[in-house]
């Protein structure tokens, strides 16, 4: 049985294999997910992040297990940012940990964000088409909120859930502001610490400033002890309702598929840019600048034309 | 007076004026730092970050007054990330508040994240020329160091100064893992805060897993009240020797200017990429995709045929 053919009679393997080969920026498995792609758009994709220790994971699990008891399948990507410093993962044992392993009705990935020939972008949006064509009905991309292309990953999904913490203090209020805007359900988790309430008007302050036709809900919960969770789901469904009557979730698919293509482009010819035949060319014109008998805005200039000359000539 | 030879004549509005013009990728003051690229080089770029909150401008100030009393020039980069939130600034008043203003061998200019035509990292590289032809001793960079376009600017610097401030926790660990990497001096600033010290031994033990041929020295100050300064000074000094008797210097700004050909080279295709003429394109393959008669990695092809195919008729 080929990948194409497993895939859509929902061999789990045929999945995970698929995921790992658009990891490596594999091309079979990009005609692959090209010839398959009129498969998509049928599950629906929530973003799950905020700030490191706000209990992402064990929120996704509850998440997970309600919507299992409503019997919808859900996949979860989590996306765990590599630490630069230590080489080691963020999320660490996430996965290991979880016990929904066993439930054929759920899909775990994990996905470091280091070591993607193409680009993470590419290879989480190329993971939820693989999951989408599989047919689960929720699927979670689940990361930490603190680097742009974490956001940009959230940013492509239809909703984001946002987890925040008791007590996140002042210091930080410009990591929160950048991950704000993108919300469209709020959970205060661990609700039961000291200082929730105070976080939940914060929240709420800020999101007086900022005008949209969907007003983000702020709620609390307790994902340890399964507090609050239902309340998350139904507002997740509340979110959805509102995107297909304003006619909005087809204007956010619209941009989603721009940014798609656009960065699938840039990606392309940032991999031309880097290739071998390029590299001596880059070298030389270092060379040249860092001797300053040459610019940079020149060196530019002309490695671009070198490229665009050894494709005409292909 | 043109602004080429106002600059080489140490005309700050010049320099300002040309800074501006960078800014928004002016093709007339890209010309210009082209034709002057062979005066730059001369100048110590200083890229000064941490987390937010940990007082990088009054250090900034405080080492600015330091090295004015050395007779050195200094210019300084505020680069103030816009809240995505709030639309404001998160530095804030930052350059109205310092007092070095009326000093004629001092230059400050604040650089916001949002509206660079050309990019941030094309902007503060431009502006960072401008001020190395101007003929500045100094340059600091002073950033948040919150996102990848932030650590990529500081990085193009020779020397990072890391701002930390005690009692940072352990939720942020993971941002500061971000960062971490790319220190070359740490300070511990508002050191006469509690936890100063069990901050310094965390910051130490990172450190140890961490094997350079220079290992970043930890110190303490308290940049309000001048406490520390002159070590910290020092201590950059003693990075710069390193870094130009071990040929480091060299093999550092090689990778800077390999950085810049490759994000100048990025840009310009981007910028074609986003051109009015294949705005409709775009549009048109988007719609194609949204309704699933096209996939996007299909449409990403036909963007880059169309794009070389313009090229090779001009």
């Amino acid at each position: 049985m080929d990948l194409a053919e497993g895939l859509l009679k929902k061999d789990k393997r045929a999945a995970a294999r698929l995921i790992s080969m658009v990891e490596n920026n594999n091309q079979e498995a990009i005609e692959i997910l090209s010839k398959l792609y009129q498969h998509t758009g049928k599950a629906r994709v929530i973003g799950i992040t905020g700030p490191p220790g706000a209990g992402k994971s064990t929120l996704t699990d509850k998440l997970t297990k309600a919507l299992r008891r409503q019997n919808k399948t859900v996949a979860i990507i989590a996306v765990d940012p590599t630490s630069p410093f230590t080489g080691g993962s963020i999320l660490g044992d996430r996965v290991r940990m979880s016990d929904l392993y066993t439930d054929t009705g759920v899909f775990i990935r994990s996905m470091g964000t280091r070591g993607h020939l193409g680009g993470l972008s590419k290879a989480t949006l190329g993971a939820v088409k693989v999951l989408d064509i599989y047919g689960f009905d929720y699927i979670f991309i689940e990361t930490v909120g603190v680097g742009q292309s974490e956001i940009d990953i959230v940013k492509a999904s239809d909703s984001v859930l946002m987890v925040m913490v008791p007590g996140l203090g002042d210091d930080i209020q410009a990591i929160k502001a950048g991950i704000m805007e993108i919300g469209d359900v709020f959970v205060i988790n661990k609700a039961d610490r000291e200082g929730a309430d105070r976080t939940k008007v914060e929240i709420e302050m800020m999101l007086d400033f900022n005008h949209r036709d969907w007003r983000p809900p702020v709620l609390k919960a307790v994902a340890l002890n399964n507090d609050g969770i239902d309340e998350v789901i139904e507002k997740l469904y509340e979110h959805y309702s509102y995107l297909e009557e304003s006619g909005k979730l087809l204007e956010k698919r619209r941009n989603n598929s721009e940014m798609e293509i656009l960065e699938l482009t840039h990606r392309s010819l940032m991999d031309e840019l880097l290739n071998e035949g390029n590299k001596n060319e880059v070298r030389n014109l270092v060379e040249e600048v860092v001797h300053r008998r040459l610019d940079p805005y020149t060196a530019s200039n002309q490695l671009i034309r070198k490229m665009l000359d050894t494709r005409r000539i292909d």
